[in-house]
């Protein structure tokens, strides 16, 4: 299998910095030529499933703006530039939930449209979390904490209580793990 | 918590059918106005992973323009105009892999991008699934079949070889369903 070649790219949209749109021109292994491949940047994220040390699921109930009702959602955020996921993940669970945790389990990173691009999600699940200081994230919008016992979060995610795709594989990935 | 109100949408980018980008004017439940955010509608899409009637599971080895390498991956595809998600799935079933399935298991439909939209992902679990037809899809990309037990599946995705966000999801789903 041979990749495709991008012949030529060009910016359509720049809405920098949360979204770019290009044209590309692409290759195939078969030398046919596609002229009009739509192709998205959008900034690199990370989530992460917090659980505690007294092994509870720490999670937000909020709502986002490409919803029509409140979700359960683990830690989110975008990387700042020239940070590492994993600096981003810590941050992130410092601002959010002012809590650190004892161990760190790097669950991939993965292509958030895998025709099109829009960016790679880098998903966490952080172990032996511990609060240690009040939390000082000012995200715009209204959200609750939540903890759930491992048997909730199996419910919860098997009922569709976490909307976005990335939660899903996040949530479902970390009970998977160990 | 109040939901965010659209007060007004302007067309950035019209690429449809693939893409459109707007910017849409914002008002906050605290009467705060973001007048610049940019919203993304893409096609829903659905995936399937698939388990044969024997127990094993059947997915592509293929690469995608996204990817810098080639990636496992469940059955993909675009709704097409007026069909529901479940008629896609059946179809692409069909289309890709010749299959038919004994039992489907809706496991849920997910905001790709939960603040800017993006559209919506509809991930299923086909069951029972037994080949009928050869297949007659007719996708870009070079593809082929494998077979996987569920210990195959759970290394493979926790080894990250499914490199797309919704394909990640599909598979832990499936595997901590039932």
């Amino acid at each position: 299998m041979h990749p495709w070649k991008t012949q030529a790219r060009r910016v359509l949209l720049d809405a920098s910095p949360w979204l770019v749109v290009e044209n590309h021109v692409i290759e195939l292994p078969s030398g046919q030529v596609i002229s009009d491949w739509t192709w998205v940047d959008t900034p690199d994220f990370i989530n992460v499933v917090v659980e505690m040390a007294d092994g509870t699921f720490q999670f937000f109930r909020q709502w986002k703006y490409g919803f029509d009702r409140i979700s359960l959602a683990p830690i989110g955020g975008y990387l700042e530039p020239g940070e590492l996921p994993i600096e981003a993940a810590k941050r992130e669970l410092r601002e959010e939930m002012g809590c650190e945790a004892s161990e760190w389990v790097d669950l991939g990173r993965y292509r958030i449209d895998a025709n099109r691009g829009a960016g790679m999600g880098n998903l966490f699940l952080a172990r032996g979390a511990q609060q240690v200081a009040a939390p000082t994230g000012g995200d715009l919008e209204e959200q609750t904490l939540v903890r759930l016992s491992r048997a909730e979060v199996l419910a919860a995610l098997r009922s569709g209580e976490f909307r976005g795709m990335a939660w899903a594989a996040n949530v479902g990935l970390a009970l998977l793990w160990g």
